[in-house]
């Protein structure tokens, strides 16, 4: 299969050219070429998007379900969004609840692992979101659920995964006891470790910085905010080059547009890198109290309500896509968007969508640039940034 | 008089070259010269240090004094911490009090205006921080005295100054009623606009920014801080190209290095303006709370007394200027102390020091820069920054 655009983004430059495919990889990228192609004009070719912070993606749950078929669901459906891979994502819970979770990791990806799948988005592994966070700063997670930062449960949890390398990410609150055990167990075994959750202080920071601290998850949300005496963690994230800081979804809802574009002229898009922290709404199993929408999502029977701070009510069908899609901004419209408000070139959004979260959890030998021999996952949109076509390991998606 | 360097700081450039004085004022920068000079080595010639938001020095105070003696007292003093000029700066008194600091402003500028004057340090003019600011972040000033903008008010304080030139500068709470007004005033009568002790929101600051407002007085200090949902003035300084941010007295103490660190990321050398904020404390005709340093300055008879929190006294002769000079940093060690923690070059410090308040108060025809007609206005330090020697219009200052 060959694909043609004007504009392929490249690592460092966008180009004219055909895309090659084989077995699933990108086979080449050519100047000419003979045979029948897709011809996608001027529309863009990125490689696909990885979104490392998702909970959940319209008619599927990881945190809310914990099964391996909501996360089936979510590598059906994220294609749809723009995201060619991801790492589900679980919050804070009871250890029982994680290590569901983690079973749930595992066995999707043994269901979906091998040479040609056709399963959609690919499952890269899981993002441990908590329990080792702060409760001062739990934003929508369970208080009771946020604990101090212990080795045994780390390698507890570790122990639970069946593979190990989906054991990718943790986001941790690195002030608080045991930080430093659970940091260093990260590093001597690949996982990538950001600060988030966290009500640490720039001082904090600065001596846990030799730790290997990768990046800061959900940059300016849930944690201690900057002040010109005490810069915090959202200081810290500015201040500290090599620190990757990670925007969830810019809609202007939970970080306004000003202050992303503040982050994005001191970190550039080098060093950020943006996901969804989508939750897959519809499916909670008890009822979510969302406070930045003032409304409150209610599993009702086999419906959803929302009960709405105003008084209003509403019921949804959670397995019907075309009902559930709207209520959560997707990757590909949160890039759109965010390309509205900050002034951003195509590479730009490759770096942020692609290359950055492909190295920084360490896939990047098969993901986050196109390239002869990488994984054939590309989002293409068009020159407005509107989703036109998802490719997921060769093979196309489209609705 | 001629003088020689290495490194004499142009506009654009650094360069070797003899810098030929006469009248008080620049002749002539020159390759060579035959006649006889003060060989400066590779000192750093810089235009003269201007100080836009100096409340007192050492020996002299405008804000606690009110006289022209305190003001003369400044012009002789503050050549010796390496400024050459400078904006005398109220605070919130009541207006009979801001009265006779205008009178005590427009005495002492007829006494030091002329050609070749000899009193050291030039008063360009009155900066006026309040007295329409917000109790909310009145920091130091007296929150009885911190009133609603108002146009009569501002029209009989304008015109209570003999020579109109020196109203060249006000701080004032944007978000108060009242508060277009005053700005239009401003800025038809040529008075540079700073938000300052000022609570407003990003969205007031936005419906606000077309009348003129030129920049923030001691950027992140008295102001509604940064959140990543309402940016605040902090926020505004930084997002806000066109808004020139002051610093004031860059010592870690009421500012982290860091967090000038990164507005200067954001700002760059172009959009900041170096000023101390001194008060010159030994000077109080009462008693002077500073809640940062944790000391009460006392008016004794006539000896300074230092109340320190935790019960210490110290009595000092305010009139003593070796006794005194230590209280406060000079702007000279100012500079010094930020070009330790942020990376900035000597054309860097120029325009920080400089060309950007010069520009900013409406003075560049003459202040700003070392140019042919430019006053000679020099500021000498060596390369590790110490304080080397000043020229006021042409007449040198060394201790």
């Amino acid at each position: 299969m060959v694909l043609y655009s004007k504009n392929i983004v490249l690592e460092n430059e966008v180009r004219e050219g055909f895309i090659e495919i084989e077995g699933g990889r990108i086979r080449a990228i050519l100047d000419s070429w003979d045979g029948p192609f897709a011809d996608y004009g001027d529309q863009v070719i990125f490689p696909g998007f990885i979104d490392i912070h998702i909970h959940g993606w319209a008619t599927g749950s990881f945190w809310f379900e914990k099964t391996a078929e909501a996360v089936l669901e979510m590598c059906r459906t994220l294609p749809y969004a723009g995201v060619t891979s991801f790492l589900a994502t679980s919050g804070a819970d009871s250890i029982p609840e994680i290590k569901a979770c983690i079973h749930a990791a595992d066995t999707a990806w043994e269901k979906t692992h091998g040479e040609m799948n056709e399963a959609g988005a690919e499952i890269l592994g899981v993002h441990l979101e908590g329990p080792f966070i702060n409760p001062k700063y739990k934003g929508m997670q369970r208080e009771e659920c946020c604990i101090e930062p212990s080795l045994p449960v780390m390698e507890e949890l570790y122990g639970t995964f069946r593979h190990k390398e989906l054991c990718r990410h943790m986001t941790i609150a690195v002030e608080r006891q045991g930080a430093r055990e659970v940091l260093d167990f990260c590093r001597e075994h690949g996982i990538q470790t950001a600060i988030g959750h966290s009500a640490a202080t720039f001082a904090e920071i600065t001596a846990m910085k030799d730790a290997g601290i990768g990046g800061v998850t959900h940059t300016y949300s849930g944690m201690r905010g900057f002040h010109h005496r005490e810069l915090g963690v959202v200081g810290a994230a500015l201040y500290y080059d090599d620190l990757m800081c990670e925007f969830a979804k810019q809609t202007g809802l939970t970080v306004s547009h000003e202050a992303f574009d503040i982050a994005y002229r001191i970190k550039g898009s080098d060093r950020i890198i943006l996901t969804t922290d989508c939750s897959g709404l519809a499916q909670t199993q008890t009822e979510f109290d969302h406070y930045i929408r003032q409304m409150k999502f209610v599993k009702d029977g086999d419906r959803l309500r929302i009960d709405h701070y105003d008084g209003r009510q509403e019921w949804i069908d959670p397995h019907d896509y075309e009902a559930v899609r709207h209520m959560e901004m997707s990757y590909a419209e949160s890039v759109q968007n965010m390309a509205a408000h900050t002034k951003v070139g195509w590479l730009d959004i490759m770096k942020m969508t692609s290359l950055n979260p492909a190295r920084y959890i360490h896939v990047d030998d098969r993901k986050g640039k196109i390239a002869p021999g990488m994984d054939a996952d590309l989002t293409i949109m068009d020159t407005e940034l509107n989703l036109v076509s998802v490719y997921c390991r060769g093979k196309e998606y489209r609705r």
